[in-house]
């Protein structure tokens, strides 16, 4: 982050007609938003565009989801027609939708809208070894961080995370405990809505796929960055965002972790989040999928963090320690657990009003308006 | 509000495609929102339209800001000018900005977008007696009232509150107090922003102006209806919104409180939201202003509550005392403490979202997709 446009972003907002700190958060977002442009202004986030990436899960098997994993299918379906809530609120925000297939289990036919980039037919099951190979991995990290470039390329101004995949909060919680330390069933929620049973059941499958993983959570809260490892985690082919720092054992690590316990869409979701990164364009993270995806990203690239905005807070419990672990604050807090990049969305507005009042606010020098605090600042 | 709606709103949610209940909050909204308009689905809140209310305190001679009295003034003109917050977030929310001098100390000259509805140069000092006499308070009302019909009839489907008035935190938490029975050393913030020194003369102020105005906050916690008056307190003059069930004695008593201890401001915005109410259109609450206004709409016209949704929370505690008595849950919490409307407007798109869903989203069934519930609905 650019620490000179943030002070600016800093002196810009004490010199604004409202009281300083009234917009609170928002102020904040301004600031950061600042840092990782380089300028102040930060450049208004618009056009917005949102990518839902959709993948199913092997783990589905081990019956941590209610939902049988032809919904995943059926959803993609529903995103093309317009029909799912993503759409509605994309519509309400004004922002584009894009679908890409990075790891359904079904073959899906070509439709308009449809990015067909599917990686592998799903994943392996977690809980029985590593889901995806390391290669599986990098390709589907590769597919988010081209996808990611292709809507820059077209224009966007701002990226939005969405996620589609039956089984998904299963995976997320494992990248969740795998990244922050946490234990299983800290990081462990109820998903899109299971039963007392069933969540004692994802807490086990996690905890067992942490095992047979060879994945250490006791005393890993550096976001696992000081591990070693002697493999080649897919280092020498991955394009890491802009300003990567992470040193090769730590990326292949980090690279290793998420093979490991994570999903298709998850992988494509980091390359995501450092494809915006890369290209200095600011990313509003849905939920927990995003948060667990976010983890990833800044094991690979620290920097990338500066490019992130956290959208909303998920009930996940799992989330809320993502977003501490990565110092983040939720901008929208509604109970919401659907994905898809609803939280996200309903955020998108809030970090353009954040930015809106950098361009159009008066001054009190400019407005008249007599300032309380005249006497403390001198410019 | 109409429980049919309501009903067939939640029933509707529940066969949309999503986990049942994972819109959270915003469920909420669209049921309440059902039940305000008698129709399900609620018709979508727009366009919508911004009121800035705008009055001076006699209260402020007590010290209780460290912000002269004519920023008031200065800010109409920045409203005026368009150069405020409020103008930056009212452009992203596509809202109009109207603002209303219902009580500014200065004479203001005409200008466009400025409706000169001038009730008096600013309240008296409440800490010394009445702050309004009952014809002003009155007054206020109705002109809260007129301005929200002139709105709706120009094609508003929705409403949002704003206020601007140096001081008038102070006149809020007094209101506050005198309607839920809270004490001030509870309700009191710190507005804008002020020192502990003076904190704690805003606190002494408002214990001031309950005692001298006879206003009794011990055991009073049902919002004063069961207190009873002599006096009729301009109840025979009073538009009252749709469905008013307030008794005489109960709408004497509010009045009452309200010239005592509010400000011009305050009690047109209360008109404001009896005025949506009365035309069956949601209006949205900013922040601690708009919540002790809303404490007086409801106790002239219990079911004005209906038609209320909580923008935001607001960093002053008694917000949220006034909030918890409403049994009202705000959908920003950013510690935002602007006032002008800023929280209202960033709750806007929030609101619009959570009727577009009822309009716009498929269900199961048109959607083929396998909902995990299917046995439990019979529909």
């Amino acid at each position: 982050a650019d620490q000179e446009a943030m002070s600016q972003a800093r002196a810009h907002q004490d010199r604004l007609t409202k009281p300083r700190g009234a917009l609170g958060a928002l102020e904040e977002v301004a600031v950061r938003l600042a840092g990782a442009a380089g300028a102040c202004p930060p450049p208004l986030p618009a056009p917005a565009a949102l990518a839902i990436f959709a993948g199913d899960h092997g783990v589905h098997a081990q019956g941590v989801t209610p939902w049988p994993q032809e919904v995943t299918t059926q959803m993609v379906a529903n995103f093309l027609a317009g029909g799912a809530v993503a759409n509605a609120f994309a519509a309400q925000a004004g922002t584009s939708v894009t679908v890409v297939d990075v790891g359904v289990a079904a073959d899906l036919p070509e439709a308009p809208g449809l990015v067909s980039r599917k990686v592998a037919h799903g994943t392996a099951d977690l809980s029985q070894g590593p889901a995806m190979t390391v290669d599986q991995a990098v390709a589907a990290l590769e597919t988010g961080i081209a996808v990611a470039g292709d809507l820059i390329g077209a224009g966007a101004a701002c990226l939005i995370t969405g996620d589609m995949g039956i089984a998904n909060t299963t995976a997320s919680a494992a990248l969740i405990c795998a990244f922050t330390g946490h234990d299983p069933a800290l990081a462990t929620g109820r998903g899109t809505g299971v039963d007392d049973a069933t969540l004692d059941r994802k807490i086990a499958v996690i905890r067992r796929a942490l095992q047979i993983n060879d994945i250490q959570i006791n005393g890993i809260a550096d976001g696992g960055q000081g591990r070693t490892s002697d493999a080649d985690g897919g280092h020498g082919r991955l394009p890491v965002g802009a300003g990567g720092r992470a040193s090769d054992a730590a990326v292949s690590e980090a690279v290793r972790k998420l093979a490991a316990v994570g999903g298709l869409e998850h992988a494509a979701l980091a390359g995501f989040i450092l494809g915006a990164a890369a290209s200095r364009v600011p990313v509003i993270l849905d939920g927990v999928i995003a948060g667990s995806a976010a983890l990833v990203a800044v094991a690979l690239s620290p920097d990338a963090l500066a490019h992130c905005v956290a959208g909303h807070l998920s009930a996940e419990p799992g989330h809320a320690l993502a977003l501490d672990h990565l110092g983040l604050r939720a901008l929208v807090d509604l109970d919401l657990r659907l994905g898809e990049g609803t939280g996200a969305l309903l955020a998108y507005p809030l970090v353009s009003s954040a930015v809106r009042v950098m361009h159009e606010v008066a001054t009190f020098d400019s407005a008249g308006v007599t300032d309380k605090d005249v006497q403390n600042h001198d410019d």
